[in-house]
């Protein structure tokens, strides 16, 4: 394939991407796909002859394209999204071509600094303290587990990197979050070498925000039993619901042990772009760390996370590693971020950032973000006239929460459960919205979040429509 | 930006992506900016009315591309290549504008399976035991601590996934890799809590290559220290050089102590796609995890890691968490990739993978390998035959490493060096080639890797021209 060729098959391309964004709502949002029909339809073995771009395209569009599942479809109100959006995709066909691996500022100074300034940007955007530097990484999970293994290195002198948990003879160590944290925090502790014996889930209040008295009397029982109190994470926006912890009242607790304090704001924490949200965050006086995935829902292409510290130097000391091979001359003058992460190459990820932030400018991501969150309180307002419909958890944003309690399973806890998992697979396998479900307080929820870059307010009273109307069509097939 | 406006950018910057390829070598390969020369050129607020994207794009080509170094130009033989063509920028397109995010099966069961396929693809064409599981991850650095971790859990019945290293008392664990293993052994054995002290750095041949009488005298001073031997890393191909373990007879090693033994792979994996290397794997009876870069030497984007393992159970039972919000109807029947290492999300990275192995098939690979060993071949004669030239380690592949020897420096290694760091300097300050260093038994040692997927006989020819041309004005301006 030669330049000529790609040119040819690009400018389709280029056609077809447009035409696919603007006909997603023909497509089903959610595949159809079962287990194993693609699988089944791909040869067994790679073809030793190099075929023709038009069959692979072909088969592109045939055999695989049944089989996704649309992300950027405005009925994706399913997890949290992750967004894409048009200047997005261009900065993603830029990197692509370009194909430069950021593991050093030598590699690419230009993305180096790019992403430097593009994060300073961002920080100030959000109302992040101006001591906070920024740096991107994949995802939130990656973020948080370097927020993690900082903390450990600060709170041991460097002790463990060294010589291992040995290092520390019999000292245990012990992690907070609330019970509605994110599942990466569990994980994060399982790699770090703590395990799941040294995460204390809190326990939330009535909003599924963490009780910052019970930390406290967590930490204090903890420290009474000679375990050292080492990280906690705040979630800015649950994954359930979106549900925010008390940042400032836990800044408290943690500064007084000398708790590094991480805040998970992968999702909702791109609402501190608008200056009505940014009560979440508080002060962050206390605040060590913070993630936030501009991948999420603010219209640039996953993988793009953003996370920030304030303690660069400890951040560099956990993870720093220079063999020969990677020296360059100008390593003292420079931010290396191979050395800012668990990851040694990078993808050139500020540039699709900077041209989102550029061709939306903050008044368009303002704009999108209060429509959307408007679309939220709507929903709930819905859901809250319905007298079949209850809502589970406040709405601060516009994640909701929500059951059906069909007249005919009264106050049967289980027959409402199984009313709504007929209630979800019968929408999901539908295939014209796509939604997924939680946990709260021990029932069965069904989650709605439009936020999908897209989304207008026709495709929130459709998603409702869709979920009120199957609801009673299932109630009526029960009742014949 | 509506889908008009893309059309249009899009198409033209198809055009200008076409054509940055066509003339990159009317471009210095390494990009010449100064520490903060780009950072002070870009405001420092985000803006907050929205731009045109023409402005935007003519920032990229006039701020940010004069920062760029070109990882694509033919005259890029620093480091190990990553490596772009054609059907991989196209599939990037498509990924960017499907933005998928492909963390279970249902969020896009085509992705999950393709991604199987593709990875049984690779295996076969690898000549990998066919009891391998694949799965792509971002980077060797990733999966190499997957490895590491999956041996931690294996090793001790997930007890420190469960209780921490404290779950394991007193008992301390070994690591072992050459002194020529790739950086990220160590990141990992610090990352997962073993710290430096685990890692025994075995001594290597005069061939760069792991010394296995001294890996068995190793595990057997640990052993009898009370010292759990746990993993083991065997290079295919060594960072500095290319070099390559014995695998086999580190295999029946590790076999007979339980070692965990894992393959690094990652440049130089790709030449097992030629049966004349299949050597350099041996029988990987003993192997359980292997890791290979499709995205350094095989023509595919960055990122896109292949992670070879035999025992799945213990990778997904190491990583897998299932919080009520990631479970679908379908979790007992699928895979979900989410579970098989760090990361939840993850990037619909199979699709350029098979758009690269469809479009080149296996003979279009095969041929761009041979040719890039033969440049190597080739450059290594030179090298012998040049009077003011020596070379510091074998080559298998196609990485010359080698060193100048100025006439006017005599046995003085320290002037040896000094002329060497001045012949870097040079050149890399020139910008027509960019070439790296290491350092092989003490000695400073240049390297060339003509691997980019585009070079040509003619770009190794000149490459060697630079050298020996740049050396000896170096020579002549001392002289004078």
């Amino acid at each position: 394939m030669n330049s000529d060729d790609f040119r040819r098959h690009a400018h389709q391309l280029v056609d077809w991407m447009a035409d696919y964004i603007e006909t997603l709502e023909d497509r089903p949002v959610r595949s159809r796909a079962r287990p194993g029909e693609i699988l089944g339809s791909l040869p067994a073995q790679a073809p030793q002859k190099g075929e023709a771009m038009e069959r692979i395209l072909d088969d592109f569009r045939d055999v695989l394209m049944p089989g996704m599942t649309h992300w950027q479809h405005p009925m994706f109100m399913a997890y949290f999204p992750a967004n894409s959006s048009w200047p997005s995709v261009l900065g993603e066909m830029l990197t692509a071509v370009l194909g430069a691996q950021c593991m050093s500022w030598e590699t690419s100074p230009a993305a180096a600094e790019l992403e430097e300034r593009v994060m300073d940007w961002l920080r100030d955007a959000l109302g992040l303290p101006g001591d906070f530097e920024g740096v991107i990484q994949d995802t939130a999970s990656t973020a948080t587990l370097c927020a993690l293994l900082s903390a450990r290195e600060r709170a041991t002198d460097f002790a463990i990197k060294s010589g291992g948990f040995a290092a520390c003879g019999d000292q245990r160590f012990a992690i907070y979050c609330s019970d509605q944290a994110h599942s990466s925090v569990a994980k994060a502790a399982r790699i770090a070498g703590f395990g799941d014996a040294a995460l204390r889930t809190v326990p939330v209040d009535d909003k599924f925000a963490l009780r910052p008295q019970a930390l406290a009397e967590m930490t204090a029982a903890d420290l009474a039993a000679g375990i050292r109190p080492l990280f906690a994470v705040a979630a800015l926006g649950t994954t359930s619901s979106t549900a925010v912890d008390p940042i400032d009242e836990m800044g408290r607790i943690c500064h007084q042990h000398g708790i590094w304090l991480h805040v998970d704001a992968a999702y909702s924490g791109t609402a501190l772009l608008l200056p009505e949200c940014r009560w979440m965050l508080g002060s962050a006086r206390h605040v060590d760390s913070f993630v936030v995935n501009p991948h999420k829902w603010m219209a640039t292409n996953f993988d793009c996370t953003a996370y920030f510290v304030r303690d660069v130097k400890t951040l560099v000391q956990t993870f720093e590693i220079a063999p020969e091979y990677l020296r360059t001359r100008a390593d003292e003058r420079v931010r290396n971020h191979r050395d800012w992460g668990i990851q040694l190459g990078r993808r050139f990820r500020a540039l699709k950032l900077w041209m989102v932030m550029r061709s939306f400018g903050l008044d368009g991501l303002q704009a999108m973000l209060r429509a959307h969150i408007a679309h939220g309180q709507w929903l709930a307002r819905q859901v809250d006239g319905h007298d079949e419909f209850e809502r589970l958890a406040p709405v601060p944003l516009n994640c909701v929460c929500f059951r059906w309690r069909p007249r005919a399973a009264g106050d049967d806890e289980q027959a409402v459960e199984r009313a709504n998992r007929r209630l979800l697979a019968a929408l999901q396998d539908d295939g014209r919205l796509y939604l997924t479900h939680t946990r709260l307080n021990g029932r069965f929820a069904l989650r709605l979040v439009p936020g999908q870059t897209r989304v207008e307010r026709r495709h929130v009273e459709a998603a409702w429509r869709l979920v009120t109307e199957t609801a009673a069509g299932l109630a009526r097939a029960t009742d014949a």
